[in-house]
């Protein structure tokens, strides 16, 4: 079988959770980088894979793209140990995903990119404090589940926690000082450990 | 059985997605209203429910509570005619969910809170271009799509057209001109047309 081609911006928090997901599923692919910053994601042949003009995009067949990375993470990892059978836990790693793009990811990840990977804080110095406001919230909710569970769903890894992981470990590169929560900082540990790991900017 | 308790808006679109699949279902449920305008979402007893405190909440067994409207959506319809069964199919509506929550809803349901349901276009002004902005080009993309398709995924109503009707089709309350958009106009009127549809607002 061809290697699967993973569209992908190599910084990028939602293109790592498909990268290390198919790293630890011992699946075959190859990244082709798309710098986001040069407009790469808004030509027409780009946008031909996502009329959304973001990555991650996975080409799973010649010509058939999925984008979406939270929806990329269900589609890989039904039927692996990384995706509860059950259909309540299932439906909790869909909650905690929802959550993650709708109340974490806007305000972790932007934050991150206007810092670290565009370079520009001081620009941005008015927007990065609401940001950061919605960002403490979502981190506090994780503290304080992670308090009670060892990992977000069914007290193991699942995609749940690579999902959340992605943004929250680097979340210090958006000014956010995770020194304030003790769970989530042994939680990142706890995956860090999980077998075939790999980082967010390791070139594979 | 008893009928399932959902904890509810009435105006809230993400309320509606659950509330006219239960509906199309058969399934017996009792919505508890939860006026958001007035805090209630906030209150100790409701974040026992819900830490993120936002409706839609289901409780699908005493104490057992499902949150994020579309999480929510995917539980109740897995083994139903509302999701496909096919692998790529079912992460194509789980695409469209994840580009619901992230490029539409944000863009699309926040003016129509503020002009209809808080009474506040004028406050909210400056806002509301920014938001404008990006709902346009969340609506140009679903024009583009239905274009050549009658609903979102595999030629047949599923959960992806009721997560993107909730708020579009009453995208005009948030001052959205939708006589730009023909294609969505016809399929809004196709999904209406679904059999035990109910509309948004109507009183169960």
């Amino acid at each position: 079988m061809e290697p699967l081609q993973l569209y992908d911006f190599l910084p990028s928090g939602n293109g790592y959770k498909i990268r290390l997901l198919l790293t630890q599923l011992g699946i075959p692919f190859e990244r082709v980088e798309v710098n986001i910053t040069k407009g790469e994601t808004r030509s027409p042949e780009f946008l031909s894979k996502n009329p959304n003009g973001k990555i991650p995009v996975l080409e799973i067949e010649p010509g058939k793209y999925l984008s979406e990375s939270n929806a990329i993470m269900v589609y890989l990892s039904e039927g692996t140990e990384f995706l509860p059978y059950d259909r309540f836990l299932r439906a909790q790693v869909l909650q905690w995903l929802f959550f993650e793009q709708y109340s974490h990811e806007p305000f972790i990840a932007t934050p991150r990119y206007w810092i670290s990977v565009l370079g520009k804080a001081e620009q941005y110095k008015d927007a990065l404090e609401e940001k950061h406001k919605g960002g403490y919230a979502a981190l506090s909710l994780m503290e304080e589940h992670l308090k009670t569970h060892t990992f977000f769903v069914a007290e193991r890894y699942t995609i749940a926690d690579i999902c959340l992981f992605a943004y929250t470990h680097v979340a210090h590169e958006g000014g956010f000082d995770l020194s304030r929560f003790p769970h989530i900082k042994a939680w990142i540990e706890r995956v860090k450990a999980e077998s075939r790991y790999i980082s967010i900017t390791q070139e594979l």
